[in-house]
């Protein structure tokens, strides 16, 4: 089945906003086996909208429209659509309706006024409902091809796909084949490295599809199985999942849309313990990511972004000399970070980090990108010099996720790798 | 002059990798005054991309592909163009050079070979040099229609872009009239608000157009002056973007591409001021926001991430009778987590913040998204409270902006509004 998406939107096509929904739906359409061809977008212009509507019914047997179903002037595609179409905008007592009763909730009475405008969708065509919205969506069947409308916003039209479009295409035109994926998420490795470890996995394999994206400074691993039948899918993708884990080993930190941060947040509350973390070059990025995770406040008890060097010793307790000594950017001085945080906040771990993120700031001895990163442990304490490339949000991105990395380790293996 | 851009990549297609390049695409050559009319995305599949170029030959004057020229077996845009307008592959001396050369560089003796893939393009193409990769882009015309090639890894596309393709179009297709845009940032106001505010403001001007875009949680105001020389575009731009700002006041927090942080950044440069920074629910955001922009070390001395009770004791001094009478989170916390800061850094400036971000923890008397801003300064003290809806990110991310706003509006106007 040929399946085409069509995102609509002035704000789009002229580089303002991203277009979101086109991955989207993509993604979920993937998920159920069915594969997007093509995205167009368009900006809100009708002769625009109209040829790539006929353009796609052409190579398409399904099209997903998004955006231009708003109440404003510039909101033009059910016209276009219904002129593409030969159609004439008719008034919908359905939407109607639907408009009504979401002005009263939304106003009350002398609230806002439903537009007429969102009543009218072209002739012959099924309305698509919105639970959370004013703008309903329409699909109706044109040159043998199946279009869907739905609204721009991308939660509204995430729930109208999965509630109507999805079902509707599943059981009207859904062919048996069945597709199932699984994501791997890698940090640590290089592409080069994770091409190298997993060239063999899939020689031979012709029903297991494998793509490596690096999406910095991570790396994904899809993998993507297709048989006649769903047992048939599903034992093969997990023997593939069972493969690459063995070759690459705990360099994966996460499966499917998990983080590295609920990783993280994961293994700390199977293991019971608390954190405290000393920031100095990423200023709040790495408390900032794991307080992303909702329940954060059971393990991690406090954070101190100590840009001063009287911050570190008032908050810390590093000791002057080494300040003096070895500069706030040293091994010594991150060790003394942990260590302090640790005991101040009277937690199980504590982890630190300082370095130059840039531009400015390095040194011969010590270049933009010079980081340290310390952990601090019962059992233990690592400290670590880096050099991290790129520029000053590259660097700050790359000691966050090498800090996270740490902390997934140690509470995995009561231990770091070497260090 | 139509143009239209192609991005090619499977990533992109099934949605696991935004694609970000059309967007920039037609942002920088709508700076030059050129609209780009349509985006299309297709995989890395032969046929689909020669569908799409000989499809968008026919109706563009030219045809921006970004995609698919790497050196491994799935990228096959130069295939696919040369089987596409009828030429053959051929090898390019200039491209072997220079994969040579960047080989060498790289790689050193014995580093890696340069794919011979690499330096084939179709032929009666012409190189696009790629100052920061192996891969090189190509262009050619076909049909009346001006083709051009790039990778697809954003920083080289966007200097292949500006240093090759801009010029070539400026000089050989650029139409004289010219396009000149201005952003105006706002926060604080809601759409319909600056909607109503604007309303005025452009009734009877054809020659400026004005677009108003939400980013949650800010507004961008795009302005569009259209004329037959730069001076009357700049005159006519001006005088719409004073006209706004007479209008909407310090609710504008930038122009351009100005973040709020670097506002901020900007205005304790200018006033020759230090802050401290106490944060719960936000748990390192702010401090990370802040210490994104280069040289916030000369302003930001320290930030305190405090979830518990005990650090908000510790270190910011809170008094213990505060949080069993009134809670961790109440306006007499967040006013005491202010001063605090504030003292124990001996800085001009104390901002704290402190709520309840969810999903858990929410009660009658304080749901979730109950939040606490509190500003001490040298010449008085602001606490408020604020019921932000949506999400945990929804509420961690307005908060954010919230407190951002409140330092911009006191390094201006060395006050706050009636708070």
């Amino acid at each position: 089945m040929r399946i085409s998406t069509l995102s609509i939107g002035s704000e789009l096509i002229c580089g303002e906003v991203i277009d979101t929904n086109a991955g989207h739906i993509a993604e979920l359409l993937l998920g159920c086996g069915l594969r997007v061809q093509r995205h167009v977008v368009v900006g809100d212009c009708e002769p625009d909208i109209g040829e790539a509507l006929n353009e796609l019914a052409l190579k398409s047997d399904a099209v997903i429209v998004t955006g231009g179903l708003g109440p404003t002037v510039d909101d033009v595609t059910a016209l276009a659509a219904a002129h593409a179409t030969g159609r004439r905008l008719v008034v919908n007592e359905e939407l109607n309706e639907h408009l009504r009763s979401f002005s009263a909730r939304l106003g009350g009475p002398g609230g806002c006024h439903p537009s007429d405008k969102q009543a009218m969708i072209p002739a012959k065509s099924t309305v698509i409902p919105n639970p959370t919205g004013t703008a309903c969506g329409f699909h109706f069947i044109h040159g043998g091809c199946f279009f869907f409308f739905l609204p721009g916003v991308p939660s509204e039209m995430d729930r109208m796909l999965r509630e109507t479009v999805l079902p509707f295409l599943y059981v009207r035109v859904f062919h048996k084949r069945v597709v199932l994926s699984s994501f791997l998420n890698v940090f640590g490795l290089s592409e080069p490295e994770v091409d190298g470890l997993l060239a063999c996995v899939l020689s031979g394999s012709h029903t297991v599809q494998m793509s490596i994206c690096v999406t910095f400074p991570r790396i994904r691993i899809t993998l993507r199985a297709d048989a006649d039948t769903e047992t048939a899918a599903r034992t093969r993708l997990q023997e593939t999942v069972e493969l690459v884990r063995e070759r690459l080993g705990d360099a994966i930190f996460s499966e499917g849309h998990e983080t590295i941060e609920q990783a993280v947040a994961g293994l700390f509350a199977r293991r019971g313990l608390t954190m405290a973390l000393a920031e100095s070059c990423t200023g709040g990025l790495i408390a900032k990511r794991l307080t992303d995770v909702p329940g954060s406040s059971a393990f991690f008890l406090e954070g101190a972004v100590t840009y001063s060097n009287a911050a570190k010793m008032r908050l810390l307790g590093v000791p002057q000399d080494i300040l003096e000594a070895r500069g706030a950017v040293s091994s010594e001085c991150a060790a003394a970070m942990a260590a302090g945080a640790r005991v101040a906040a009277g937690s199980d771990l504590g982890l630190a980090v300082t370095g130059i993120a840039g531009p400015d700031g390095g040194t011969d001895d010590k270049p933009v990108g010079t980081v340290f990163i310390s952990l601090a442990a019962p059992d233990g304490a690592w400290t670590k010099r880096f050099l991290f490339g790129g520029n000053r949000e590259d660097i700050r991105t790359l000691t966050a996720w090498t800090a996270l990395d740490w902390l997934r380790r140690y509470l995995m293996n009561n231990s770091l790798f070497s260090v």
